[in-house]
C-alpha cells in the first residue's frame, strides 16, 4: 500500500516537480498540498500556475490547499517533502516534526544542523542513522532528512566515486554555470539573464564548500565527521532553463589520472531505489559533454554525467551535469523519501 | 597625416570590428581590404555580411576587395591588421613581413613564436622590442606583432596589475564563459547554443595556460623568459552575444587581501595611447558584477572589469570581463598598431 | 511484420528525429540510411553529430551510411522516409520512385506538383488516391507522397477544423513566430538570433499560402481542386529550439463566435493511426496559451495546440502551436508511411 | 537656460532611460526624482537599481528621491516626466497638473481622455492644441499629454506616412513581436520567455487598435476625430532585450505598391526637435531587416526602422522596429517635452 504524502510549499517550482514526480509513484500518494496564506483554501489548479511542460495531474489540480502548518494535513498522512523558502522551513518544519510527521526537505534551513542527515542516498546513505541521535536530542516522533543543494549534488557524486575508489582528496575547485530555475518561478527576471551571465549567487559558494565536506564525511554513531577535502566554489547563473554545469579540478593525494578517475565513476554503484537510475554517473568520452540541454533528462533527470576528464595543470580536471530541479531538488527529496521507506522510519 | 593601414580578413566577425574602429581612426586610414578568394573582386557591400549595430561606413562599403596576398596591398600602405583564420595566417602572415609590411595579428598562430611579440600594450610594451630580434633573424623589412586570445586577454590584465603591485603569483585556476561572437558569425549553431552551455572550445585551455605565462614573462634583451605562474583553465561557451566573464583563483607566495587586490587593479596604470582606457581596470564593490551585457561597453569596449573580490578557500578569488571582439581581438590589434606607431615603427 | 524502411539524408536535423521516432516503431524497422557522399561509408554514429537529448539508438549507431542512390538500398525494403534539402530531393527521389520504392517525403521540392499527393492524414487522406494518377502518368512501380513544409501543417488543421463545421473561409492572415530547428542544424547562427528576431525566411511565406489551398482542396478524382481561402502570411525567426507558434486572423463567410470556432476545433476527429494524437486539437482556454517550450511536446510533439480565441476587428483570432521537426517534419512523415501502410501502399 | 525638470516614477526601466536620456540634454535639468514609498528618502544609487550600459550618472546617482506627490516637487521645477504604473499615474497624475505642473506622461492611464492631447510630435503634433480644451474643462495651471504605448509608437509613423502619401488606409493587421524590457525590470521572469514566446500580453492589443485611430485622427479644434481605419492587433513577447518588431498588412483604398510605399515612409518628415532623428523612418531594402538587435539603436534608439515591403494576398505588407523603452517610452515623453518647450507651454 502506497504511503501517503503531503507535499509543503506546492505551487512553486520544486513543488510542481515534486507533484510531477510524486503523482505516478507506487510508493506514494498526494493526499495534502499546502502553500502560504494567499493560496491556502484555493483549489491547486488555481492556486500554482502550473509551467511545466507535462500536464497538471486532474486529480492534484482539484485538491484544496492548506496553510502551512501541521493542522492542514490529514493524521493518515506519514511523510511530507517541503520545499518551503528556508526562512520558513527554519520556522515550521519543527512544527511537523514535533507533531509526528517524517519529513524529506529541500529548503536550506538546518542543512549543516548537527543532528540532521545531510543526504543523498547513493553517497552517504548511512548518515540516516543520525536520526537515532536527533529523536533522542528533540524528542521528536516525526523526523527530519535534508538533501543538499543542487549545486552541491552535482558535483559531489563524482567526488564520492573517486574517494570510494580510494583516493585521498586534498583540494578542490568548482566553477558552476547554472540555470534559472534553480531561483525558482520569478527568481531571475529576463531582463537580469537574456544575453548575459551573473557570477554571483548569494550564499551558494558557501553551501558547495561546507555541504560537500559533510556530505563526504563519516557517521561514527554520534556525529558526522567532515570529510578533510577542501573546497573552493565560484558560482554563476547563465541563460539555461534546467541544469547545472559544473567545471572541477581535482588534486588528490595520489596520482589519478583522466582514465582511472572515469573508471571510478562509471563503477561508482547505484542503489537498489527506484528514483535511483543505473549508472548513476553516466561518463562521457566527448570532451564536448555533458551539456545543459542535451543531458540534464538522463536517467529521468536522476542521472549525474560526467566528461572532459583530463590532466590538469594541478591533477584533474573534468565537467559534470546535473537536472537541478530533478536531481539537484524534487527528485533528490523524493528518492530521501524512498530511502526513508526502504529504512523502516515510514 | 594618418598611416595608411590593409584589414586582411575584412569580412568576418573581428574584421567587421577593425573596420568600426579603424574608419573613425584619426592616426589610420583604411586603404586595403582583403578576404578569400571567394570575394575577392567584390565591393566590401557584397562582400562582408555586416552585422554590427553601427552602419557599414560609406567610403569602406564601396572599396573593393582584394586577394589575401602582397600583390593587393597598395605601395604606400605601411601597417595590416589581420585577423585571418590561424591556418590562412601561418601561411601568408610571413610573406607579407617579407614584402616588407609590418602586421599587427589577431590570429592565433605563431604567438608563442620566440621571436614573435605577444602584447598587450598596457601590460608588457616592452616585449615589442623582441622585433629587433626578429628582423635580426628573419631577414625582414616588415615585422610581425601579435595579440593574445580575447580570453587571454579578459584575465591578464588582473594579473599583471597583482604582479606590478609586488605579488609573487603561484597558481591560478581560471574558469571562463566566454561569448559566441568569439566563434566567429558561423562558429556557434543556435541549436548548440541556446537553452545551453558547451564546456569545450577546442585549444583555448592551452591559450590561457600559456598565453600568460609568455605575457606576464620579462623580455631581457634576447628572449621572453615566462612567468612562473603556473595557470589551470577550464573554458566554457555560454549563449551571450559579446563578452567574456571568468571566474579567477589567486595564490601568491604572500598574503593577499580582497582589499589590497582591489587596490592593485585600481592602481594599475593605463597608457597613453588613444584605444588604452584609463582607468585600465574598474573594479566593483557589488559582488555580482561584472556583468556581460551591461559592463563589455566600457571604456568603449577597451576596459577590464573586474568585481567580487573576496577570500577564496585557497587564497584570492575574483571575476573579471572583457568585450572579446574588441579588447579581446579588433581593439587588441588596433592599440597594437598605436603601440608600433608610437614607437617608431610605421 | 514490420515493413523495412530506409531514411534518405538521416544525418540532418529531420533525419535524427526520423530515426528516434522510427527506432521503437513497431510497424517499421530501419533498414538503410543513406547521407551525402561525405559521409557514405561511415557508421552512423560518427557520420551524424548527434544533438537530441534522447540517447542514439544503439543498432542504429553502428549502421553504415550509404550514398543516396537506389543501389544504397536492400531490396527488401519497402518505404524511403526522405528529409532531403529539396534541390537533392528533386534530383533523386524521382530514381528511388522509378526504382520501385514508396518515398514519405518532407522535402519541399515536387509539393505542389499536380500528379503528387500533399498530405496530412486527419486533414485529407484521401488525396492519397492522387497516387493512381501518378502512376498512371509516370509509370512508376514506387510512389512519391509529401507532407507540407512544417510552419503549413501547424495552422492548416485548425482552418481544416473551421471548414469541416461548416464555415466557408475566405481570408486568413497568419505570423509566424519560428523555432530556429526549422531551418536545420547550422540553419542559424547564434550570432544571428540571440536577442533578436528576424523577419524573413526564404520562400516560406508562399508555401503557407499555397500549401494551405491544397491541402484543404478537393480531390475530384483527377486532380487537386484547390480551396478559394485566401491566405496572407509573414514569417519571423525567433530564438525557441523547436515549436512553431503562429498568430491567425480568420474572416469567414458566415458569423463565427470564439466559442464555436473552439468547438469546432475540440470536436474535430483524429485518425486511428498510431502517430495521430487525439485529440488532434488541444484547446486552452487561457489566453496566453499554447507556448512553445510548455506545450510543443503535448501528443509526442504531434498535437496541434490552440489558444486565446477571440473576436478580432474582422473576424476570429486565435494562435496555435506544432512541434516542428515532429509533428512539423519528422512525424509528418511518419504519419504518412503509416497512412501509405494503412492504404495498402506496402 | 535649462527648464528644470522631474521625473516620476524614476527608479523603474523606462525611469532609468528617462534618466539616461534627460541627464545629457542641453534643454532640462534633472531637478527632483520620485519613487514608491518604499524608496522615498533613499539616495538614487540605492533606490534605483540601475541596470542600463551606461553608468548612472553622478550627479543623478546622489541625489534624494521623494514620495510621488506634488510635494516633493521644488517650486522651481516646471515639467515632470512620468512613467509611473498606470493605477498610480491615474492617481495622481491630475494632482501635479492641479498644482501647476505641465506632465509628460509615459503612463498608459487616461491616454484615450478626450481633452488629453496624445502625441507623437512626427505624426500629430497640432493634437497638443487639444491642450486649450483641456485647461478649459479642467482649470489646470498645468496640463497633461501622453505619448503612446510603445508597440503604438512602433507602426503607427509608417501609416502615417501612407496617409500623408495620401492614401486613405482601411485595414490594417499587425502582429507584433516585443521585447522583454516592455514589461519593466521584473516584468517577464527568464523562466518564462527563455526557449520560448508568450502570446499574449494583457490589454496591449487594444492599446494598438484604439491609439493608432486617434494619433491618426484630426484635432478640428474642439476634438479629436479619429482616423476611420480598423486596425487588428495580435501581440507576442519574445526572448529579446530592447526592440519591438512588427508585422504590418496594410489595405488602403487605393492601389499601393511597395516603392510607391517605400518612397512615401523615406519622404516622411521630421521635426526640427532635438530628439526626432532625421530621416525619421529608416527604410531597408534587404529582405531581412529591420531586426531587433541590429537596428534598435538607429538614430540614437528614435528612429523607426521599415523593411521587407513586398506585395501581400490582400494589399501591403512589411515589418518595422522601434526601441521600446528609447522611442517607444523614455524618448517618446521626452521628445513630447521638447514639443512642449517649442509651443511655449514651459
Amino acid at each position: 500500500m502506497a504511503v501517503r504524502v503531503g507535499v509543503l510549499g506546492a505551487t512553486g517550482a520544486v513543488g510542481q516537480r515534486l507533484i510531477e514526480l510524486l503523482d505516478p509513484h507506487p510508493d506514494f500518494e498526494i493526499a495534502a498540498l499546502t502553500a502560504s496564506e494567499d493560496s491556502a483554501g484555493e483549489p491547486y489548479r488555481t492556486a500554482a500556475k502550473w509551467r511545466l511542460n507535462t500536464p497538471i495531474p486532474d486529480d492534484v489540480a482539484t485538491m484544496t490547499v492548506g496553510a502551512t502548518e501541521p493542522g492542514s494535513i490529514p493524521d493518515d498522512v506519514d511523510l511530507l517533502f517541503s520545499s518551503l523558502p528556508s526562512s520558513v522551513g527554519a520556522r515550521v518544519e519543527p512544527d511537523f516534526c514535533e507533531a509526528g510527521y517524517v519529513v524529506s526537505s529541500n529548503s536550506s534551513n538546518a542543512r549543516m544542523a548537527a543532528d540532521v542527515p545531510l543526504v543523498i542516498p547513493e553517497v552517504n546513505a548511512d548518515h540516516l542513522d543520525l536520526l537515532e541521535v536527533q529523536r533522542d536530542e528533540r524528542g521528536w516522533d516525526g523526523a527530519l532528512v535534508k538533501n543538499p543543494n543542487c549545486s552541491t549534488i552535482t558535483f559531489v557524486p563524482t567526488l564520492a566515486a573517486l574517494a570510494e575508489a580510494g583516493y585521498r582528496l586534498e583540494r578542490v575547485h568548482v566553477a558552476t554555470l547554472q540555470a534559472v530555475s534553480g531561483a525558482g518561478y520569478d527568481g531571475v527576471s529576463s531582463m537580469e539573464i537574456i544575453d548575459n551571465a551573473i557570477p554571483h549567487i548569494g550564499s551558494e559558494e558557501e553551501k558547495l564548500e561546507t555541504e560537500s565536506r559533510r556530505l563526504l564525511g563519516e557517521f561514527d554513531g554520534a556525529e558526522i565527521r567532515e570529510n578533510e577535502v577542501e573546497v573552493a566554489a565560484s558560482c554563476n547563473r547563465i541563460p539555461t532553463i534546467d541544469g547545472h554545469l559544473e567545471n572541477v579540478w581535482v588534486e588528490a593525494a595520489d596520482d589519478l589520472s583522466p582514465e582511472d578517475a572515469a573508471a571510478a565513476m562509471r563503477e561508482y554503484p547505484s542503489l537498489d531505489l527506484r528514483s535511483s537510475p543505473d549508472p548513476l554517473i553516466r561518463v562521457f568520452d566527448d570532451p564536448d559533454r555533458p551539456q545543459p540541454r542535451l543531458d540534464r533528462t538522463l536517467g529521468d533527470g536522476m542521472a549525474i554525467s560526467a566528461g572532459g576528464l583530463r590532466e590538469s595543470t594541478f591533477g584533474l580536471q573534468y565537467n559534470c551535469l546535473a537536472h537541478n530541479t530533478v536531481r539537484g531538488a524534487a527528485g533528490a527529496s523524493v528518492l530521501n523519501g524512498e530511502l526513508l521507506l526502504e529504512n523502516g522510519y515510514l
